[in-house]
């Protein structure tokens, strides 16, 4: 089975590996990532889109190769000076980055559409695959916490460094938003979707909430398969682990491919971890973890040889 | 005769070296700045107030101390991130300086007033002297040119280095711009008024161009003196020269006395140039070239003491 086109289902810095792990193996007219925006939220009059972003930095080459997000090398004289004004900046805003906040957010205001400025600032550091928010409208990810109550996502992931005890996770203004004319168009034309291991409930949920997204997803056969986040009982990176424990899951590749179980029909397990008991779909077991740019590829082709063979 | 209170119309860089003077020696709660906003101008959808920025970095002691203009040992981090992404910036736009543009331009967008950000900005960075901008009012200088037709303050100034030929100088929007309560106050209560080294057609004449604000200065008796930007023929900085000749002036203290005169009652000439013919006001021959800081002092010093002898 040829697979000639996919769509990737991505969050950050987990996400952006999968992506480039694809972008390096495919050419980029086959490629597209759909990217959670839920994280997104205006700071210092600034429209910040931290999935985005880390996306197209690890496509582009500019990404910082320790943190897996903002930019190599980066500085914070910005940061710094809104320090002599009294103010305490929670959110690191790279000055290189900042850049990239100008042009999003100018472009924004004079009414261009999220999907239209991503497109345009891709295209200008040469990155080749369709990076795609999942809708153009703002769409909140709230964590609801037992300690603190609602709080927006940056203010739980950032400020408070995924300390507090999530109860809930709301998608506020979701049920306003449209899945763009693009990303219905990549879902279309897909051959196979992959779900990338980023966080099931903060960065892969807001996308399969924006009304339309799951029948887009569901409209026609094909592989649609996620790549577990949980290696070996516990998260690469990030609140994964913490947050399935707190909602009640068991921390196991397992309770991922069940919570994903209506919209995919193969999941991607991690060899560290046992066989899943009687998986309701067949299963890859292979090294998930990704390291460097080869893993990345590794796991990307692994993936897709599993899917064009049948997911046999 | 007690000069209490005293209010400088000022522009940018000469502006703010008097306005610094002035603070060295007067306590703050005598002392008000009304500071030209015609250079103002959007960029990559930042609020830039090059002239109130000017005063406040010097007034804060933040300011670089080669340009007179920016932070000193600011980088420009996001301005190279800018040119990665294609970008041609022109206006340098330093990082620390970006913190400024951050917080005014948040307010600015939030509904706040001006007067009220800078008033704001210049508490937190411990300024005492009130530093008001001449308007709430967006107020944009034209400078209409014979090589271009008419162009944005910044463009001419920056972008062309004032190289084009000037043949008129407009400001848009001026017709609805109002003088604030604050500058309204400051020019009531004001016992004399400076009209700062700065250049007349670009920096002063845009602040006498608010409707009202004219009469606001004229309503009372009292010193209303300029100091003159050109010192032995040649401005000090920038295009004050190149621009009086373009206009068809003389390049003269005399042309400068002149030129202002329905709105002064007194004038301060540099020593250097010969004393002026037949003049209509009581002129103070000086040394006004203000080099460091005690220049600043001592001509500030020398002006009030001046005034305060009844111009004699």
């Amino acid at each position: 089975m040829a697979l000639e086109r996919i769509v990737a289902l991505v969050g950050g810095v987990g996400g952006a590996k999968l992506a480039h792990g694809l972008a390096q193996i495919l050419p980029p007219e086959r490629l597209t990532m759909i990217v959670n925006t839920g994280d997104d939220f205006w700071h210092y009059g600034l429209r910040i889109c931290p999935d985005l972003d880390t996306v197209m930095y690890t496509l582009g080459g500019l990404v910082d190769p320790v943190n897996g997000w903002g930019v190599a090398g980066d500085t914070t004289a910005a940061l710094d000076a809104l320090r002599v004004y009294g103010e305490t900046p929670w959110f690191r805003l790279g000055d290189r980055d900042i850049a990239t906040h100008l042009l999003r957010t100018q472009r924004l205001r004079q009414g261009e559409r999220l999907t239209t400025i991503m497109r345009e600032l891709t295209r200008r550091l040469q990155i080749g695959p369709a990076v795609l928010p999942m809708t153009d409208a703002e769409v909140a990810t709230i964590v609801h916490t037992r300690e603190y109550g609602p709080l927006p996502f940056q203010t739980y992931f950032v400020r408070y460094r995924w300390e507090p005890t999530v109860t809930a996770i709301e998608f506020e203004g979701v049920e306003r938003a449209l899945v763009s004319p693009e990303a219905a168009d990549a879902l279309a034309q897909a051959d196979a979707i992959l779900i990338a291991p980023s966080n099931p409930w903060l960065s892969v949920a807001p996308i399969l909430a924006v009304p339309g997204l799951r029948e887009l997803l569901l409209q026609k056969e094909r592989p649609r398969v996620a790549i577990t986040p949980i290696v070996a009982g516990k998260a690469l990176k990030g609140p994964a682990a913490k947050l399935m424990a707190e909602l009640g899951y068991e921390v196991s590749p397992s309770a991922v491919c069940a919570y994903y179980g209506p919209f995919i029909n193969g999941f991607v397990a991690d060899e560290r971890d046992p066989e899943l008991e009687q998986p309701a779909m067949p299963v890859l077991r292979t090294d998930t973890v990704m390291s460097n740019d080869e893993d990345r590829a590794r796991l990307a082709a692994q993936v897709l040889a599993w899917l064009e063979r049948g997911t046999s």
